[in-house]
């Protein structure tokens, strides 16, 4: 099958490569011309632009964007829309908010162009385990564009299977599903990097309670040095916690258990917002995600005036002077 | 009425000078000589160590405890009960443990020492607005010594007086209980400054969000420049937050509503960690007052290793690099 | 001065009632006819509808429009809009989210009217106490109407005042201000009740953790009966927790120690819910307000759904069983 | 290798079955004869109380106690003390408090015995999948009992190895570790469920929100059905958030996507609230370790009377009454 890709970055040049792996055709353009040449010497067909990748495309044509959410998207997303001709699709795949998904579906939808939002997690590991996708749009497209999606997707592989699924959608078990009309697949998305974030600070505030369990803070003879990097490794077998992220943790460690080429300072993406913002428009208390949000916005000194109010109050009722840092 | 304090620091200093102007007696010591002699210039009796000011009092004997929790106050109370006898009256005014309370007053019974835990709110206005006591111990005993109470208590004042409130406690409405037995004190201090720093922690993330309002993040056109110190004097009549703790930050930002002076680095006592203790112990859901104790450490930098175990996953999974501070 | 009121409730029949204490004229409409005859037989103009009401307003008007946020004030000011000429001002005084403040005020702008947003604190004590007000919009038009919101503001009271505010806008001091364009009153309002569900959440906390101190789940001899209806009165003189809250829950506890009327079904209104999307917006961490408000959804059975996958995760790797409620 | 279990219920008795599987005797106990008599017919040696259980083990003897932390756990200890004798071990495999364990080594090692607390994970899949197990307590005791734990532990099985290990304790690798001196085993058991709360909270609150996208309360054309049994499954392969815990989510969710069998009276054990008790102790902000213990007390209505007190105040401020439930 042909696909067009907009956006050669770690995600997009990894997706062109797995399904050229499966025998696709990908026409592919980044602004960026080296990364579009890399991609051509390893089969690919490039594009100097829009126009061209969709003059390189045979109707029905599939366009998969593959940008940051926001803006660049927002600009393909129109501009591809000016090329195409009904019957095409257009494809976004990075971490867009699901109601610009269900906005850019209807503005398309008289002009008898199609739209998926494939919420897409894999990282720079999708290469080769494949992509986990959540796909939001109309059936007959996402029905059309199989051979694409099942290709991307990790597959059964030697996961254990799920006992009373028979009956199913089999998509799921293959790493792929239709979860919904348009704006389903990246509110798919959205809650689990909600959910994504959320484990990863249950384990950040886990091994800080190892380690600061030799803290001088506590009486000499309660002290426990702790090897983390040890733990983190014991607990991949057999234990409740678990997962991919701690396989993830457990390399960190075991490469330095102290961390410290990392400064802690951490960033967030749209996703964790809009998942808080999901769970206040629909009254769900999301203390958890929530909790992990802001924990992201206090290591980048976020809360920095609210402290200050703090110490001014401290001083005022009590004259209490700061300690010092 | 005779007292002995021990520990002249801002409270106990003041607690004396508040009952001499009553027309009671204090014997005061301090490891400070100085101390000591301020206020025996002040006219008290200054004591030159815990057996002095136990000799100088007359029995039955009161001897008030003002000094940190912990080490300082577990050695003052042993020694005084060493030197004291039955009848005589040890009163722990800090804020310690009501545990330790409920530990001592039961480890002094048997030899016919009374105990009290003495909550204390106050700080270094209390001189002035009288101080807030919360009261753990025998009836008889906070009965005997109601003149010190009663005369260190802030009284009915302006304050209007709550309806319904006939046949109840009179000494509530002039700032003063008798909680319960021993332990009832501290208690009831501890939980107060757990609210205390959920109140606190309210104010500062609303006064943050108020300045943020102006933050490069968001669109030009959304962009609020509010005067933070404005809102906090014009809540200080007829608004929901009326409170002392907002008179202290419309002080403090009038003063300068950049808070420029401070750091942002804001120490926590014993009591708000206390009170989370008790609410696990309890199984009471104490979210907002944890939040509030989290975020000081946090003020603190303590989250740092949990900060790097977040950017060691990204990493991982994302291949994200941190963004520069 | 003369003023139109749209909306007799709780909130807008007391702040006529106010304003003709001070000898401004009102002229009311209000869906309820009922509501309307009241006013009328205590001096308002009755108007038949918004017509009537611009009809009987001499130029340039002021309308202000106290109705619940969304549907019913949106189609209040379309419809005011249409009625009116340049010059004259709609407010709105009730609890619109600040971004449709913004986008009123330019809607309205090129046909040269006015757009006052003015969150308006005092609920049913606003009759007795003044209104505190924090209004956003054009400087002259602020000016033109001060002799309005002078008459609702409390005014200085018996409000120990601020040091240092000397040289700052004088009217903070008399309950309002002038918080900046249009959105800035809402803003500051939204911010001012965010702070709310945070103090009360303490509040509940603090309260819930003192009555729990009797809980069956501690050892006997820990256990502590406290009288929380005294607690709340004691601190309510000398203490830091000292608060208008703290009054109305005093009140509340000497009627009903145990407040066996409520259920503890919480409701919340927008202002709460903004306040977390703006502090998402902006990357500040507000934990106590965004946990304060998931207290009130909880408090609705929201996480019901959520709580039976933890029992069925429970179920799947330890086997066990739900305790019986 | 001998080794007598006591405490034969889920846990207990599924270990002696894999310790019997690998070639290892068991003499066991259980105050229900029933219990004894069952693993009696696998092959283990029945004892009829400790003292038998003591006189069927040969010197030095290791006895492990599988009972609930607390005083069943206490008095077991305490009787083996009595009935062993010098280079005897007793092993804790139970969910105790760390604090405990440092207390009964201690206690016991005037003695000449030695004492193991061994953190153990695995619940009623232990039996297929092994023990991962987190031992704390002399390295000579350790070592010596390792016939019993390599044959409890999962081993390596097809879990990926993690890179830069070289060097570093292979036992992590099989599924066990030597944590530490007494105390460090239970130690990170306790902090493994505390981890196990947050990741549990995580996945409920974003099934949540991922049903809740259908709620009424949003406009209808917002409104999605996600199918969530489907998204669970899809996790599973290729996203961030696989997980052991994902995998009996989706198990749950294929049976029954409503959980209607569940009532979401969720229990919660002693380490999740000593995990918070360590956090704080500790001075370690562990927002998300707490706010998932606080959703388990609030799933078991423990915050009703916090609830009436914000009931109470808004109906002081605002008049509001209760919506019904």
């Amino acid at each position: 099958m042909q696909l067009g890709m907009i956006g050669l970055g770690r995600m997009g040049g990894n997706i062109v490569r797995r399904l050229m792996r499966a025998g696709h055709c990908c026409v592919v353009y980044d602004r960026s011309a080296e990364a579009v040449r890399a991609l051509a010497g390893e089969g690919a067909t490039a594009a100097s632009g829009l126009a061209d990748m969709v003059a390189k495309l045979e109707a029905p044509r599939a366009a998969w964007i593959m940008l940051p959410a926001g803006a660049a998207t927002e600009e393909a997303v129109g501009e591809l829309a000016g090329l195409m001709q009904a019957g095409d699709t257009i494809i976004d795949g990075g971490n867009s908010n699901y109601k610009d998904a269900m906005r850019r579906a209807a503005s398309l939808r008289p002009r008898g162009l199609h739209f998926l939002d494939v919420g897409t997690s894999g990282g720079v590991w999708g290469l080769e385990r494949g992509y986990c996708m959540m796909i939001g749009g109309d059936k007959d497209t996402v029905d059309r564009l199989d051979p694409i999606f099942s290709a991307l997707a990790p597959g059964l592989g030697e996961v254990l299977r799920t006992g009373g699924r028979e009956g199913r959608d089999p998509r799921a078990e293959r790493g792929y599903i239709h979860a919904g009309p348009s704006g389903a697949g990246h509110y798919v998305k959205m809650v689990h990097n909600g959910i994504e974030y959320g484990m990863m600070q249950a384990f950040a505030e886990g091994f800080d309670i190892l380690r600061s369990a030799a803290s001088p803070e506590l009486p000499e003879a309660q002290r426990l040095e702790i090897d983390v990097a040890d733990v983190a490794e014991v607990w991949r077998r057999g234990s409740v916690v678990t997962s991919w992220l701690l396989d993830l943790t457990a390399s960190a460690l075991a490469a330095d258990p102290t961390l410290e080429g990392f400064s802690g300072f951490v960033e967030d993406s749209g996703e964790g917002r809009w998942t808080v913002n999901a769970a206040v428009e629909q009254s769900v208390p999301a203390d958890v995600l929530t909790a992990a949000l802001y924990a992201r916005f206090r290591s980048r000194g976020k809360a920095d005036f609210a402290n200050k109010i703090l110490s001014a109050m401290r001083k005022g009722f009590g004259g209490h002077q700061e300690p010092k840092s």
